[in-house]
């Protein structure tokens, strides 16, 4: 699992989510950072999100690895968790206008959704064939967890337990939830769970998808 | 939608959720009934569990309506609510043994789950590519709503929004989950929502999938 490389939202510290943003030149060199720590694994598939800094970073990654063959599926359920009315709005700003315990809530606590969008945005682009229930006004991390794992479960599992190694590009929310799944995590440890910007992820399962090796540092 | 015809274990009174058993005669004459009631439909794609009381009438109503190249796709999320250990006993014998009440609780109360499975059933035939951590010991009406939703807005709602007809054959619970979401019915209200053997369900949608028309009789 990779985050994406560092967007222009993350160089602007600002809140992003479901908003499209692309990489900064720091952002692609650290896909192409993360695709050197990967030499010499292989991937039968790719998941990513259908958000392009995170598409972007998985191309840069095949490319390097000369795996540009490789399948990709492009899922909402992937996308980043929504943070409402945040998104597009500076951390520190929000900080201010808000008081540090109410936003370290928003960011950390499993449950707390950040104010809401007040319509859902429209159905266009990779959301056309979305149910629009589906489309969130603001997602909590829960929220968020309980969209992204079906995903794993249905498309990455299934691979898991077939052989498949595979590679997930995706953002900071969603390797979170996946970690939590993966690790069974409790809710109150969530919150010390940090992933950086292209730090590949690595887990070595048995045939019962139980951990044998993973290089992720627990503080 | 359309639930399967009788099944065995329906006419013999007793709880079957995963159980994977056969149609009576009663059951497969059920089955052409329903097909009957839906000549002149066309569908673009049919929708099952993996059980096979839902796959065998999927096929009837298929065959009759010369519909047998619709292709078709099985899906263990679409199956029965999961009965725990109650499945097998007769129903009853379980009102005599844990109260009336309780037993209404389970069966009614949209939280509420009946007695476990002391292991889950190994991950065989169609399970064999399924996280065992996917694999229920006992479902409430809600755990089972939370695993049927993710197919209906992946697999089912792009194709509405795409504008194509399609016919799902699953169960009783399934179908409850389903008019749950569809129709936006509450936690209490689901309580009073029966699903009648071969008796198809038809909802028609605008482009935003609002409901325009539907054939569900209201109590």
């Amino acid at each position: 699992m990779v985050r994406h490389g560092e967007s222009t939202a993350n160089a602007l510290n600002q809140y992003t989510g479901w908003n499209n943003v692309g990489l900064t030149q720091e952002g692609i060199v650290q896909a192409h950072v993360a695709a050197k720590k990967l030499k010499g694994f292989e991937f039968d598939h790719v998941h990513t999100s259908v958000l392009k800094r995170a598409i972007i970073t998985a191309y840069i990654i095949q490319d390097e690895l000369n795996l540009n063959y490789v399948p990709i599926t492009k899922s909402w359920r992937l996308n980043e968790r929504h943070y409402g009315a945040l998104r597009g709005l500076n951390k520190d700003r929000t900080r201010r206008e808000y008081g540090v315990s109410q936003v370290h809530l928003w960011r950390r606590s499993f449950y707390s959704i950040p104010p809401q969008l007040q319509t859902p945005d429209p159905n266009v682009g990779p959301y056309k064939y979305l149910d629009r229930r589906s489309m969130p006004v603001a997602e909590s991390l829960y929220q968020a967890y309980q969209r992204i794992i079906p995903y794993y479960v249905d498309q990455v599992a299934p691979r898991l337990l077939d052989g498949k190694n595979q590679l997930i590009v995706a953002h900071g929310s969603t390797i979170r939830a996946l970690i939590k799944y993966i690790e069974g995590i409790s809710d109150q440890d969530i919150d010390g769970v940090e992933v950086a910007n292209g730090e590949p992820l690595v887990y070595d399962f048995d045939s019962k998808l139980n951990i044998i090796n993973s290089n992720r540092t627990k503080k």
